[in-house]
């Protein structure tokens, strides 16, 4: 972690334990570089880096405002780092219904950038929130970056494995939502009825180099899954 | 718009000109220094605000690189524009149902931090894509902010009458999204049956100076509302 990062996780930490609420100012940044003792570029870029995941706001020569906590047990939809990471209070867990090695799907090959024949582990489970089904997802991880999982790695966070255990950094992620019906399986793996409403997305995860290494596939039960998301104002 | 939006909006459409693909270099930044006449600053913040668009990423030491266009149809979540501006080559509509002064609900109060006795203006309508009803949607404009709207107005885009009528700033915004099934009234009027699932979410949208002016509750037709999301790295 760098230090900007390490000073935003401080940062961050400081408003959950004082509960500040959204509107409440942060000391100005003179202030902040005293107490961290660092440059004001560094505090810039870890004010910058709050800005981005919706911790803060910045108002041109007013100052640094707390923005609203999001609610409690809603997912955000920004996160790269996986649900376990995501959701740090809650217990999450895995069943592995199947792990091996084997060819792309056309899709997968597609959204992988992989020849047919190119070997991908394909992995699907059943996620639970606190005991609670919250999803059935089918994963495609290119071999040639994920050279090695087994089910002991599947049922704690496939994404941990791969930056600590592995040493790779997670990149940029495009996600496609639409809303449909359960399949019998989906639903009979989630304990809902075939027809049941399902939120169901597509990933694909990239390294910081650019190259996608997972692409995965989501059905979400309609009942556990609350997502969130913080826009910032610099998209016009 | 100020320069550095100008020549990010120039990249952004020299990429879809060009229909340059995911993985695609663009050139150094010295080459578009000199492209377009302006310092490496305020090219730097042209690349950093495309890379929050998801437009392009950056991989260090080896240049910037095109990022995948999003699938046809699909909605950004991450703009915070309105529908209007996010689907400019579809045909965006709306019909209204409701458009009066009055007190808020005690969810909008609080969303939009105002009292029981303060006014807002509640709006609530259809909005259809190419003539397909897309989603049911009500609002709450905070009345000391948005001191005006009419049918015309809702009908069109309040969101462009707020930027360009009134001259206000939009900033970030909170979504809360969850699948549900459709009311008896949202069915009707969106021509689904009660019962049909639904994505649901509510939006609370915030200028720039950080005060929030419009709370909306949207209930998606599910047969229409395809959504796209692009994350960045830098959220560890």
């Amino acid at each position: 972690m760098l230090k900007y990062q390490q000073i935003a996780a401080e940062l961050e930490k400081y408003i959950e334990d004082n509960e500040l609420q959204q509107g409440d100012k942060l000391p100005v940044l003179e202030m902040l570089m005293a107490q961290f003792k660092v440059s004001k570029s560094t505090i810039t870029k870890s004010l910058e880096l709050l800005e981005r995941k919706g911790v803060v706001y910045q108002v041109r020569g007013s100052g640094i405002f707390v923005r609203r906590h999001k609610r409690k047990g809603y997912i955000s939809l920004l996160s790269n780092q996986g649900f376990k990471k995501d959701l740090e209070n809650a217990s999450v867990t895995s069943k592995v219904l199947d792990l091996k090695v084997t060819k792309p799907t056309e899709e997968a090959a597609y959204s992988l950038n992989l020849g047919a024949d190119d070997d991908v582990y394909y992995v699907k489970r059943i996620r639970y929130i606190n005991g609670h089904a919250l999803c059935v997802e089918e994963s495609y991880f290119n071999k040639a970056i994920v050279p090695y999982l087994n089910r002991e790695i599947a049922e704690v966070s496939i994404f941990t494995y791969i930056k600590e255990g592995l040493g790779l950094k997670i990149g940029f992620s495009d996600l496609y939502l639409k809303v449909d019906m359960l399949t019998e399986e989906e639903a009979d793996l989630l304990g809902l009825k075939p027809g049941d409403p399902k939120l169901y997305g597509e990933s694909i995860f990239h390294l910081t180099n650019g190259l996608p290494f997972d692409y995965s596939k989501i059905a979400y039960n309609f009942e556990e899954a609350h997502f969130f998301i913080q826009a910032n104002s610099d998209f016009s």
